[in-house]
């Protein structure tokens, strides 16, 4: 790949947004992204609020054309366990094709794709077939804090027809698909507490009541047997598919190929339900995190004096991030047994569940864009994740949204080893010139 | 106090045994230690196995004297949560009469009146009124690794007629109490596994098992809503007490007392069952830590691909700790949900609970010197805390055994702060003279 020294550069930025630490990275990811924007012959704006700098991009010289706003996001994930990872995830390295490091491809190695369209567009023409604007936001892997209040100023700015999000992917590495929709999120936190310190086990042992357990017990009967969550109320808003959207999308499922990628069995979820269901259309309950006591090596015995979870539910249309997120809440803390105290709280950010009509004009560009690439039919899918600040973004700008890219499963995002093949960047910038030319009609 | 400045020297030592890194600090106590009983009159030696070092001390010019075995051990709990010290561990500080530091109490506290009453009684008459051997372990925190062998081969040479075992407590400042009894206990680890990489949240949601849910599941369902552990034959073997048992000990439980040391109830354990059966009589079955997925700052948004817990069970006698570990680590492996694998295993180390006859010389000896320093009468007492050793220690030297001392349970053993009262030091010196004095007849 011709280009695979700058790719390497956009790679080799530690952009954690998440930590503290990684702020001067992400300041350098974003001061070159921007340069990078700029050769493509766009004019920049730099929206920061209390957080991590947004690029705005635009050019707008087509009058009389549809206007395509384009969304990537040049923040990553944290890399630990960082003693997973074969080579360390901010040095890219090239195995077989393939490019391992930390944003590979979420979002960076989609973000690079499109770089290289917009790049071979413009160097080809000197102007687009239609008005383009593009957001690249730094705190997707963050919830997107602050950028709700900057869309809200911005709305004027960001007014446009369409909505690419370049952040989706595909079902297999030779299966085209559109994305329409996508399931929301709210993430929590629950603190047990007993004492304010830690107790001896054998001194306190059949008195004090241990918080580990407390939290075990809680987030057991968060769900019944079938894996049902038993939050009452938790399931009331949800707002079923049509028909037509039902017909439209394949629910497709390669259950022996799902167990061969990931070494297990797809057991989790409401086992009473198929596949794609239980993950595209039925929100969760997910323990992403928790600690408490001592953990590490040898042995404490000790009754803690805390112990602490994080817990992210999706959500799917219908269902209020807030809403949802208060009654997790409350429920949790109503489960406190005697003797310990239960904390839980709603962290900022989270966002509905986004479902897009299957028969919009972007919907058809970019199918047709998909099937020139792949020369196959393209499927209309949903996906299991959550790009919060998409609704957010199509109502701000006033854009018919729709997921794109070339994402795969197995391409252990936002874990150790996370990777892209590098034929998906040809592919990729292939992809955003048809879908372009494809839009302007 | 004289002395201080020596006890600050030994409370120094960072001579954590469960973390390789501290291997020199346990090394340098061991010394200083030795160096402080060879003062003593004693002759010593160095038994080491593949572990830290353990002192034999004895003094043996009393023909037709018994012979008394102490039992101390100078290695400490760690000190994590480090940030919750309110003066650095191992940087021994008084306030108010209060020594703070880690070891303060457990051990080094009463091994250091122990050395400053046999300091006092050799200094006085160059000689003891019986026969002392000594043994001072490196190995107690992290359950006395390689003491049993060690143990075996040096039988004869630790021949005695009495142990005390000076790692014990009262049940309140102002309330001289022997110990006739410890629980026993056997320490075990589980790993819930999924995939062999963290898995996307979303993407994954609703397919994948989350392991953290299986071992939360699994924990919860360890006891019932009454606390009474759920693993079938747990209980079976427990040899209940004696009438003559039952009615020498005290079972007073101040009720009140706890909540105001502790700023919570005594709530946890079998909840219909009386406080102190809970605490001396019945076995437990604690989560002592658990870790998985991210639970540090901000948030990552997997289903992590394992996560582990610490558990470990309080037994009594006629429990045996390699029976009750199979049970429990077989019980665990064998509540797996499809998709996950659980593996689990009993840690080394442990150890069967004690009983000893509340009529033997010793716990005379001990009781008598008790209400001589207290001027009040001595309870018999038993313990809800473990030290694995001395069942076999009592065995290898023939001994009886009883726990003495002058620990509290608002030490903060095990915990950030643990601190001792600097008058307990001089108390607990006046407690070994007048014992070895009533001993010797």
């Amino acid at each position: 790949m011709d280009a695979l020294k700058e790719f390497k550069e956009l790679l080799s930025f530690a952009s954690v947004s998440s930590e503290p630490e990684f702020k001067k990275d992400m300041e350098a990811c974003f001061e070159w992204v921007k340069e990078q924007v700029k050769s493509c012959g766009f004019t920049t704006e730099t929206w920061t609020a209390d957080g991590h700098p947004t690029l705005f991009a635009s050019w707008t010289l087509a009058p009389g054309k549809p206007t395509l706003l384009l969304y990537n996001h040049y923040d990553v994930q944290p890399t630990d366990p960082l003693d997973e990872w074969e080579t360390p995830p901010f040095d890219p390295t090239v195995r077989d094709n393939v490019i391992y490091a930390r944003g590979a491809q979420d979002n960076k190695g989609q973000l690079f794709y499109t770089l290289q369209a917009l790049k071979s567009l413009w160097q080809e023409n000197g102007a687009y077939p239609l008005n383009i604007k593009w957001l690249i936001e730094g705190e997707e892997e963050v919830g997107s804090k602050t950028l709700p209040a900057i869309l809200k100023q911005n709305a004027l700015k960001l007014k446009a027809d369409y909505l690419a999000v370049i952040d989706g992917g595909i079902p297999s590495a030779d299966t085209p698909a559109v994305t329409l929709g996508m399931r929301g999120l709210v993430t929590l936190e629950a603190i047990a507490q007993g004492t304010d310190h830690d107790l001896h086990s054998g001194s306190h042992g059949g008195l004090a009541y241990n918080p580990i357990f407390a939290l075990a017990e809680i987030l057991a009967s968060a769900k019944d047997k079938k894996g049902h969550i038993a939050i009452p109320g938790f399931y009331d808003d949800i707002l079923p598919l049509t028909d037509r959207e039902k017909s439209s999308i394949d629910f497709t499922f390669d259950e022996k190929g799902y167990e061969k990628e990931n070494q297990a069995k797809a057991t989790g979820g409401e086992t009473d339900l198929p596949f794609k269901v239980r993950n595209w259309l039925r929100p969760t309950f997910e323990i992403n995190g928790i600690a408490g006591g001592y953990a590490g090596e040898g042995f404490k015995t000790v009754i803690p004096s805390k112990a602490k979870a994080k817990i992210s539910c999706r959500l799917v249309r219908g269902q209020n991030p807030a809403k949802i997120g208060k009654l997790v809440a409350d429920w949790i803390m109503a489960q406190a047994p005697p003797g310990i105290t239960i904390k839980a709280f709603v962290h900022p950010g989270g966002g509905e569940a986004v479902l897009t009509s299957p028969d919009t004009p972007l919907v058809n560009a970019f199918s047709k864009a998909y099937e020139t690439v792949f020369q196959k039919p393209c499927l209309k899918i949903l996906e299991g994740a959550s790009i919060p600040i998409v609704p957010e973004l199509s109502q701000a700008s006033g854009a018919t949204p729709l997921l794109v890219g070339l994402g795969l499963n197995s391409d252990f995002i936002h874990a150790p080893n996370e990777h892209f093949g590098l034929d998906r960047v040809e592919k990729g910038k292939k992809l955003l010139i048809e879908a372009i030319k494809n839009l302007s009609g």
